[in-house]
């Protein structure tokens, strides 16, 4: 059973701090807004699934101390509550979508005392969380259909329970899989520069008893070009309604390669990923790392003094390379515009 | 003006330290051949035309001991040392041309006293020394033709002074262009596991006063996308008669983003990289490294305890992802086959 990342705890969040892994596993107790603000930005807690349920939370964080009812100075708190959150990583769409959420549901009780709204906020930001934890097990068990047993699947960055409340996106797809007895094994990429792949996904797989080797990024071509790849499957930071993908920085890379080998290339995410606000990915803000993160992140200086660094967060694979996204709803085929308009639920309207 | 990478004085050879850059910059000298063994094994010393050298130099440190004139002892003696120093890295086909070249001179003059071969034997190796210096500066201004004023070179690797003698290959081409007053900038892939496009690379090329950006590995493509990159060059291994280049791994990679993106690809090399014995890349052995070079290479462990690891050193680029291969006898176009056995100079076979 893949480990729960983050839960409510009647008035506290706990959750694993990811940086910490492999090494230890060590929970966090977050009772206060920054703190928890300090553990987005600096990917403590990561993952577009879980960061969105972060944000709910976030939401509880912010608002629960207030006393009174002055529902002027409360949905004033809220809104700066959301708007602070949203602005601790700026690419993922989940952390907007969980907080509009918040305030939509708020919004519907304004005419409640400010007590039972609170409490209604409580119950719609364990709904996210629980509904995560449903729509991942929908969603692995539709992308598990694509894999043969014997199949072998690369991964890049982590997209298992770690990036979600308990379960995963892309790694739900393999858990799945296992599950249903399928034999199923993992080339993971390290995902430089904070080795999500190297630190997350080996840990996560092996946990399962599921076979996975880990390769450098820059080993995933050859790797192709060996013939010991079935397919890609790997999350998503934002999707536009056209398909355009922003993930983890190196999907672009691993979407080239996988099309000059012939190699299905799966996103795997769930609807509140996609932003239909947005017509293609040209528009999705990409937001860029301290050079720190590429030149001193594991304990030691790797680049000469002063080396000037350019280190993207994510960036934007074209629909066009794109076999197929996996939701909640089913397996998304091209063409994307269409198809995910049409398969879209009305609840992530 | 680049560093000296490696030479020899009198009775031993002094060479750089490259697993200590750009932290520290640490001469070793060498008087052992076992300590030169472990030099090369473990990339103190690295760059296929700079192991050709400490081939030749450890010919001398494995003979020149020898006292007598028993020439059946000498010539074992150094057939054995010849065999040593070619299975301490077994791709780089410049060790084997080095030790063999030392090998010919040597039995060219068969006939003379043994004391008057180590000599001819140490003229030798100072020749391919001296020789490397002069091929690197002409492989550089021929390479250098190709890159306009303003040009953005990606590389991927250290293919520099700390690669060869004391100028370098791929970035030989960027060092004469810029001694001829062109602006010309690199962005670096860091180049994982081992790290020398990080930790080299820019420290050489800040050295010189050229504008560097590192990068991950998995961001090449996305600078691609970005149209930031005129070309790349980089350098090889081993290179088949037919053109298909064994370098550092990730170059595969390199080569089917920058085929994607219609940006030139170039491998730069001299002669002595390129066997001719071999019709195709898929002779050349690749060898594989340590799991530790992945996942505990920063002095911290990134990977869960007991991971499993594939991590070759290098790969192979077939020809037809080339678009030209910059030698000391001018840049060779396709088909590589005929052009460069026509281009092959007669002193290389």
């Amino acid at each position: 059973m893949p480990v729960t990342t983050i839960e409510w705890c009647t008035d506290h969040i706990r959750m694993i701090d990811q940086t910490r892994l492999p090494d230890d596993l060590v929970h966090l107790e977050i009772k206060d807004l920054e703190v928890l603000g300090e553990a987005i930005t600096s990917l403590r807690v990561r993952g577009a699934p879980a960061i969105g349920i972060a944000g709910a939370f976030g939401i509880l964080l912010g608002t629960r101390m207030f006393t009174g009812d002055d529902h002027a100075r409360f949905f004033a708190l809220l809104e700066k509550t959301a708007q602070y959150l949203n602005g601790t990583r700026p690419t993922a769409v989940n952390l907007s979508w969980a907080t509009r959420r918040m305030l939509l549901a708020a919004n519907r009780h304004r005419s409640e005392p400010v007590r039972k709204i609170q409490e209604l906020l409580e119950e719609e930001a364990l709904r996210i969380w629980e509904e995560d934890r449903e729509i991942c097990r929908r969603l692995g068990r539709h992308g598990a259909e694509l894999l043969r047993d014997g199949a072998t699947v690369l991964t890049h960055c982590n997209t298992g329970a770690l990036a979600t409340a308990d379960y995963g996106t892309a790694l739900g797809v393999v858990f799945s899989a296992h599950e249903q007895g399928k034999k199923v094994s993992v080339y993971a990429d390290e995902t430089r520069p904070l080795l999500q792949g190297a630190r997350l996904n080996t840990w996560e797989l092996m946990n399962e008893g599921i076979e996975v080797t880990l390769i450098c990024d820059n080993t995933a071509a050859f790797v192709m070009q060996q013939k010991r790849i079935d397919c890609v499957i790997l999350g998503a930071d934002r999707i536009a309604a056209n398909g355009d993908t922003a993930n983890k920085i190196g999907t672009y890379s691993v979407a080239v390669i996988a099309e000059k080998h012939g190699v299905p290339f799966y996103v795997a995410a769930p609807f509140s990923t996609i932003d239909f606000s947005l017509s293609n990915g040209s528009q999705i803000p990409i937001e860029e790392r301290a050079a720190e993160e590429v030149t001193e992140g594991f304990g030691r200086r790797t680049a000469a003094p002063g080396t000037k660094v350019y280190s993207p967060a994510f960036d934007v694979t074209p629909a066009d390379l794109i076999t197929a996204i996996i939701t909640e709803e089913g397996v998304v085929q091209p063409p994307f515009d269409l198809n995910l308009k049409t398969a879209r639920p009305a609840s992530s309207e």
